[in-house]
């Protein structure tokens, strides 16, 4: 996948066929027009055509049967490779036995901006250590972390140290006790630098975590925001149907289920 | 917002700007550059700038100060509106005493694909009925709903109840039992469709919710795909510390801790 951005007429174009297919308006085995019939419905160029259908199909929405036409694929977007626990999803990931890794981007001591120093309890004017790391799974980038520590805790281990082994091993490795996180999930694009970075296109959606993680006294040891490739990660859980008639809801069975990747 | 995309330079300026804010690269009450300084640096012309800078700002991720310059909002985008519970989402705003409604968008009957039939235990030839319905919170449209349910079990309600109920209440009302769920949360993209439907820009990041609800007997009853306004909902976990050294992890602390939106 490339990192440059295909013109807007072809993103436009891409995006509605996507949709249309993943909310099932275009159902799969479905021909769909050929490219000329395509570019009059739309009032796009053949070019313009030619491209959407390119990045559908570098997606595995579609497969192109010479001689035959292109068809939406039945097994579409649909399955996701890595299903995991959103709470330990390193851990997870190692004990599912896929081979990761990171790369170490960049390591500094910046200002707190206010937000973060109320959210981390920090004494006034205390700098945090700042790094950006990409996790890779099986050789392939999968996360984008940007971490923030403060600076006293952050002189316990070095840069070296950082780029071999993950960040809260580190903090408890030096006796700091981590005793609970707060977490808020989301969706965001990718930018420049995490698109490069995850090998992705400028504009890609991404699934956001940040994580704050706090020693018994109160105080933040950690601040943690990580971007996700959708298609290499997702968030499964069971839920099962509890309450009585009229208020009945759904509560998380066994909290999380974890699943490995057959396909 | 308006749903027209903006030209692709200042499209990646403004993700790039975005992305640079957010990872505390550029910190909260950072002074930008000049407009002019902005162009030269990225060699776009000021009219791109402006176009970038007047969405950062849109957003709230940067304040105009006249006279004074523009700067990095220290208040930013960290802090989300809505803050929920995964699995009853809606359950959970009403009970925050927010108000909802719905738009119902599509309704009719369509083949299963090969994949959905799978997944809900589809009879051969079976077919589902379809709708897409809009969510609102306050007035403002908030979630994009795309339901499949069997066709024999959505013939006990009319178009007319699902532009008023909730689908699983509905369901339930019935005499169905719904026993259990699974659920994916990924990210997506906005499509033409979702983005019109949900007031955003075209390629605007979405949360997405994937969930299969099952009967005792083991067969589907529904199959839902939800689309979420990432900057009007997002998902919170408390977590807590547990295990023995070395094979320490994190516990949802009580599941899901919900928290009301003072903002």
């Amino acid at each position: 996948m490339s990192s440059t951005m295909e013109p807007l007429k072809a993103r436009r174009l891409y995006l509605l066929l996507r949709e249309q297919i993943l909310s099932g308006e275009i159902a799969a085995e479905t021909k769909l027009p050929s490219e000329p019939t395509l570019a009059q419905d739309h009032g796009v160029s053949r070019v313009t055509v030619r491209r959407a259908l390119d990045k559908l199909a570098s997606d595995g929405m579609i497969l192109r049967r010479p001689g035959a036409g292109t068809f939406v694929n039945a097994g579409g977007k649909a399955s996701m490779p890595v299903v995991a626990d959103f709470a330990n999803v390193l851990t997870h990931l190692v004990e599912m036995g896929r081979k990761t890794g990171v790369k170490l981007i960049s390591f500094g001591y910046v200002a707190a901006t206010p937000q973060m120093a109320e959210e981390l309890g920090l004494d006034p004017g205390e700098k945090l250590q700042r790094s950006v790391r990409v996790r890779l799974i099986d050789g392939q980038p999968f996360s984008y972390l940007v971490t923030h520590v403060p600076e006293r805790i952050g002189m316990s281990y070095s840069e070296a140290d950082l780029a071999s082994t993950p960040l809260l091993e580190l903090l408890e490795r030096s006796g700091l006790v981590a005793e609970r996180a707060n977490q808020v999930i989301g969706a965001t694009l990718a930018g420049p630098e995490v698109a490069a970075a995850l090998d992705l296109d400028i504009g890609a959606a991404l699934l956001s975590m940040t994580r704050v993680v706090f020693e018994p006294s109160g105080r933040g040891i950690e601040h943690l925001q990580a971007l996700y490739r959708p298609d290499r990660y997702s968030f499964h859980m069971d839920l099962a149907r509890t309450g009585d008639d009229g208020a009945r809801r759904w509560t998380p069975a066994d909290a999380v289920r974890t699943a490995g990747n057959d396909k």
